[in-house]
């Protein structure tokens, strides 16, 4: 069975076969938007029979997780544009197809993105200037394209906070969130840099798109601005995490010169103390006799000499800036 | 001997000398597929006399492990294109000459590549719209470069498999397969950028191919078009491969961190009561005589002072946060 | 009510409607600036019912923290221009909309480089020779533009005052600071970058703005050159920071390897007198009775063997260079 | 005097003056060999009054360690080429004057390639379908190029045989193995980038060289073939030499770990241990008299009491993993 | 007053304001230098109002530390060269203003190329072929571009000694040798691109500069080789200091190594055998008593398990490799 919504004339009304051949035989503008969720070959019946796409372009439209990219095809454009989808999926896929008098949308499953440009196509002012198939490919790509930003606005200070918290307390749980943000980027820079391929070519006007018109060039350039401002968040994002990455790495370094600090400070103050105590702890006859049995020695020996010990590295350390640092 | 497969209207036939030249004399397509195995010169004295190619073109094909690439020459075009081939050698290689009316291929050995093709080419749709000799380079082409993507397809699950195991404990065996990877994204890149830029080549108009019509621009387009996200695929690996190597590291450095701090509270804690035990050690005659001798000292002086120091020490080491920390 | 400043025949008044209109109707030259602070529709309302401007622009100019960028519609340019301005909100932005007869600019709250643009527009030789609508552009972005300068000139000194910090003595403090610097850096590329495109866009005749002559390509050649200077101040600042980060890992490593070499003197020195003195320290009645007992044997073996220790490993450490070095 | 080579009519004679001359007077085409050895202006002399080249050639062609070029003449091309002669001085120079109707080379000292030119020429396939010039140009060019080859063979196994070095045993004399492998690289690619752009240059039809014909462009592009391919291997290996360092930090971080953790766990057993024997080593007269005097005291305090810390430690230790581990 | 230097049919003259309104009321060639060392405005009014020069490029020339740069005016063009001049204020700049007739030069203060310039330009052989403006320009700037090489020729043996240096000892005081030679290669690298452009875009005839002939264009092209000649150097440089500030975290961890394993060591023999002399220096009656008394118990149990356990952990040292190694 057919899904989908066949908009025509400001009216939404539910996909069935024979009012798309209907309004396929007729003149006027409609945008027919199917849902490809179910495994039977209607959609590719459809579009390669009674629409007359070509086979190419069909057997594309039936496989998603695709690259971004624009073919031109003689008599229609295909596009395939990319969004976030948090809530469910995780990202958006629309296939296009987009001729001189309508537009056809392939999707999968719930797509938030084309309910908010059924809603908006009703009043947005771009009906008056643009021709139609322009406004729509514009409204469902901006939607798309737009809802990458909520998806990255919490970055920033996510970065922030990774920042603050590393020069804190360096732990492996921040390696591996390090991971997972560089792995979104990743992923969403192959989604964003190919759109702005795209749209930069339609500018160039290397590609040659069905509606094209001076007017319709304002808001394909629109959608370039904001396809290169997320790829700038993107880029510079990345590059600040590499950056909290080295951060994390010195920091640790950093960390472990305290420690083997206060381990050195330690050793050098017990070790020699301990030689000492060994020493008057020997047996030999001659020092138990002669150097430990006076009163005087055990207080010369046996505690002077290790506090002058003690004085002179505290002193020392002192000298060498190694007291009163950070504790970790 | 000449060994390969002739293939006309449908059928295959061995390739033998006389029916290539049948082929060649008469007028209808036919696809010559050559398997250069045997070091004589069959293949040489057919290529330069029979079909007379340009004598640098077939000393090139003779050769093999080459980068890909296409010459065009006065009558053909020379397509040197590289697969995966992880069953037999790792690599497919296939040399393709490719004239208005047909199209010669050699390769080494088996590959399993060209048998598909032939398999693929008796009911592809392209047939009805393209010309015969697109229609042979697309699919040997098309077969060899998706040959790649089984090979790619457990990079993403091995490096995320690395990144949890690197954080769970880091080893040198990791370092090794971190290597091993990259050198294979690596050898990848080397064979897929250049069939890439190849197939732009072609899009672009900028070289100029037999048979190319606009019906098979879509096709060399389709091809681009996988290449293309190949060779995202490949550089998202080695961003990502950095970003391990680089976890490795700081794993290691926390870790490191951790043990040091152990090693620092067990000496911080058992040197200075080792001094103390060293300290009563100590057979100066007054100390043992007054301090030692009475009850209460041992109490006091042998068991109580280290309690303290022990829990002196404790508290210094909470309030530091050094406790109940992770413990590698 | 409409906030902002018509400027008209070398003389400022403040931005009435009725003023406007009359500008408007008029047929002399006249520069429009709006302070577009509060949240009525005043502005939207001017520029695109009285001005006509592209329902597209209007809406964008009311949008701020918005990328540099120029677009071209068919009676004007659009224009976003950024600049520095730490005093106020840390950035300026300024939105020009620029026609053959008249500028307007859009801002919000305080724009000291505005204010300084009307100071030099009166008395600016530019005005001989370049179209006025020229002048205004470029002086306002002039102004916005040279505001990097002072807000980049410290920055010098700060990574030369650091790197020499970190030689002394590395914090963890140093890593903020070039983190703060780094995202810093990044923030004024993003403003630099795509207004030096803008400016090489122009002057290579790629777009067309009204009132172009040979003569006002000068001025944005100017301008194009203080905005390449800019990033390759930023790009050169960048690179010194990286080196910067990785000198305070390599310091800190080093400085490791220091504390790690006296450790390891003091232990190694240490734990054979240790050695040695519970040798002696041991109760076997054997050596009691005949080794410890002789006076000589305490000279011998209670203090001369340990010197000979002592002045053993004293050499050794000598041989290897480890006496004598930096101390931390 | 004259040193050098004349080759004429497929014979080669001394490069007398006289000879040079005579050829210069007559239409046959000659290539020209000169050895520029000797410090004497005879080269020049001939060079710039004889063949009439331009004075900027002439003085660079005297100019050795040059950066390969292509400059353009109006009556000649001027072409400097270099390659690998790891058996003479390490880098072959080759500088080649190329007119229409004959080819003069200076080199310096022995030079193998053209040796072996000379040797090729005489049977090469080329000489039936391209222009003289264009031969002999061909026939330098690919023998200077091809010598990178073998100096880079063994870069492959190297780095290998460096990584699997490193992951058994890390040293500093593999660092500056490292080192070294780089600077060769950053040198082969100085020479050979901009050989392969002058390779692109000639192809693309911006260089207009002397005796270009669509025949001999079949043999640039093979050239450049191999140049691209060399640039792919330096930039591969320089690729996995950066892999190969980072392994090399990795591995001795790694390896530093588990030093420092035996240290730990001996630490860990024996301070305890010796705490314990210390104890019951001081001098108390009550711990002497009452704890100490019982037979069963030694065999539950003295020995016990030590067993069971030592239990307790090693299952601790095994616990966290920290036994049968990697032994560095 | 005027200073500088006037150069007319091999003759220099100071440069008097009556010379030089001479000259320019003449017809003849000549090269006007001027320096602009004192405060007041000779130079300005002399530019502006005698020679006629666009009020912004005599703005913009009196101005130093300029970017290298080109500007095309009507009659005119503007070029800004810079080159190194250690001797003095470290980088020199010429501002040269150059027309059709005459070139005008201003700089500040000595300039040491300068002065090489008159000298050489009265014997230069490009004087036979090439306009006198291109001449004097491709002298002046040649001069001042070679003024780089002797600044950089000492990095190559700066950088390989500092690669021995820290394989020998790493120190701090060498990242901070690193750090500057890295910093003097930014700047060079600041000055010494954008002249390679500006060379580029006059060859490429981008630009269109005064008395510009294809024999003038091989002195261009000359410059060009030279500047990206300058350019390679430059990015090795950096490469190879990068590579050299790797090598100094990797000798530095790796040398940390040998010191922790020497540690371990001393820690791992030391360690028990003050517990084997612990234990025998308790003081239980029973260990005393039957334990200690007998004479073999001292040499079995007091010196033979020592000597055993010595000889145990040195062939376990030997067989894990850990002695014989290198000593830092």
């Amino acid at each position: 069975m057919l899904r989908g919504t066949l908009h025509q004339g400001d009216t939404d009304a539910p996909a069935a076969t024979e009012n798309v051949l209907a309004a396929l035989a007729g003149s006027a503008f409609f945008w027919l938007d199917l849902d490809d969720v179910e495994p039977d070959d209607m959609v590719k019946e459809l579009l390669q029979t009674h629409f007359g796409f070509h086979p190419l372009a069909v057997r594309t439209a039936e496989q998603f997780s695709q690259r971004p990219r624009l073919d031109e095809y003689d008599s229609f454009a295909y596009l395939v544009a990319r969004g976030a989808d948090p809530d469910n999926s995780g990202t958006a896929e629309v296939h296009c197809f987009w001729t001189d008098r309508y537009v056809v949308t392939v999707h999968k499953g719930d797509c938030e993105a084309l309910a908010q440009v059924r809603e908006r196509l009703r009043r947005h002012p771009a009906r008056q200037v643009a021709p139609p198939q322009i406004v729509v490919v514009y409204l469902v790509m901006g939607a798309l394209v737009d809802s990458f930003f909520p998806y990255l606005s919490d970055f920033d200070d996510r970065i922030d906070a990774l920042e603050d918290d590393i020069l804190k307390r360096p732990t492996d749980a921040q390696l591996g969130e390090i991971f997972d943000m560089k792995r979104t980027l990743i992923d969403v820079r192959k989604l964003v840099a190919p759109q702005r391929d795209v749209m930069a070519t339609i500018n160039a006007g290397v590609a040659d798109v069905p509606g094209m018109t001076t007017e319709a060039s304002h808001y394909f350039r629109d959608l370039y601005d904001h396809l290169i401002r997320l790829s700038d968040l993107v880029d510079s994002y990345r590059d600040l995490l590499t950056n909290v990455m080295d951060t994390h790495l010195s920091t640790v370094s950093n960390r472990l010169n305290v420690v083997m600090k206060q381990l050195t400070i330690i050793a050098t103050i017990f070790l020699p103390l301990s030689f000492l105590t060994g020493f008057f702890g020997q047996n030999f006859a001659y020092m138990v006799r002669v150097w430990l049995s006076p009163t005087w020695s055990f207080f010369v020996l046996g505690i002077g000499l290790e506090l002058v010990t003690v004085v002179a590295l505290v002193i020392l350390f002192h000298k060498r800036g190694w007291l009163g640092g950070p504790t970790v």
